[in-house]
């Protein structure tokens, strides 16, 4: 099964929880055992893993890359975003999480991001489910 | 079929080689051809593969990220740990490998690592498998 | 079905685009739905997805890397080259696409690349495919 989420970030870089919209799909497809992947069709945004309950840590997430990689007028690409390219290579564009019993199996603290990197943009979400 | 593999972590930074609890988990489940999915339920921590032969390269990787997301004190987040969180979020919580005739396909080099980045901790690691 | 992909690397670090190259073996084996995994069997090299129109991102991309991790004479591991291991964990060995209808679904801007941290060298790249 392949469905895609429709996400719609409001800043240039943030963290959008979609762990309820994943689980969701789960929900509606009725798997009980097996492998969720979510995939990203974007090369200015990812997806990643982290801690759900403090947004601070978001807010340091997105801090720490910023410094790591800054929004630099010298790169060549004449966007002007390179930037956000890389970041999204850091961060990945797929990820995996097994399902159990029905639910995400995910640990008491982690969330799924969407992570915008050049936004605010509409985006979307691919959640592939393979029985097993 | 999903298990877990329990990890003590010993220092604050730690790579340690689960290689062989992972081919266990293959061995006892008698695959032989599918793939190997690894997920680490918490978010300090993530999942790599790098070289396992000489652990100079650890030491060298381990240093590397501390020097771009160092342990500073101004985070915004309290508990003072958001550089684990955003290391985390650079190696990533889930990997695959093949498995072919019963085997992880891994590279000559390379062994498959916990990247422990806020211990010592005890942490588990999730090692789903799906023949085909 | 495990098959490998043969790259030959020109530079010591650069992207080379293998979407071709991994549409070709689900065309071949002719798979209409499921999950592509690729996967590097190298520990100073990775698979990445981003944008494949514009090669100045790459550009862009393999400046921002070396600006983050460079190739210091002062690591340990007696090889030098663990700045080329450390982008290898930070861009990730392995990475999921949907196959949909007998194609990858990427993103319109979106291909595959392999990440070369220490070439020239040859190269392998597994793909793997799973109906469901």
């Amino acid at each position: 099964m392949l469905k895609y989420l429709n996400v719609k970030t409001t800043q240039r870089t943030e963290l959008i929880n979609i762990t309820s919209q994943v689980q969701k799909e789960i929900t509606e497809a009725d798997m009980e055992q097996g492998a969720c992947y979510v995939f990203v069709p974007h090369t200015t945004a990812g997806v990643t893993i982290n801690e759900g309950a403090d947004p601070s840590v978001q807010t340091d997430m997105l801090a720490i890359f910023s410094r790591l990689v800054p929004k630099d007028p010298q790169y060549r690409h004449a966007e002007g975003n390179s930037d956000a390219h890389a970041k999204s290579s850091m961060v990945g564009a797929s990820l995996f999480v097994p399902v159990h019993e029905g639910k995400l199996i995910l640990g008491t603290w982690q969330a799924i991001f969407f992570a915008e990197f050049d936004g605010p943009r509409h985006r979307r979400v691919a959640v592939k489910l393979i029985s097993g």
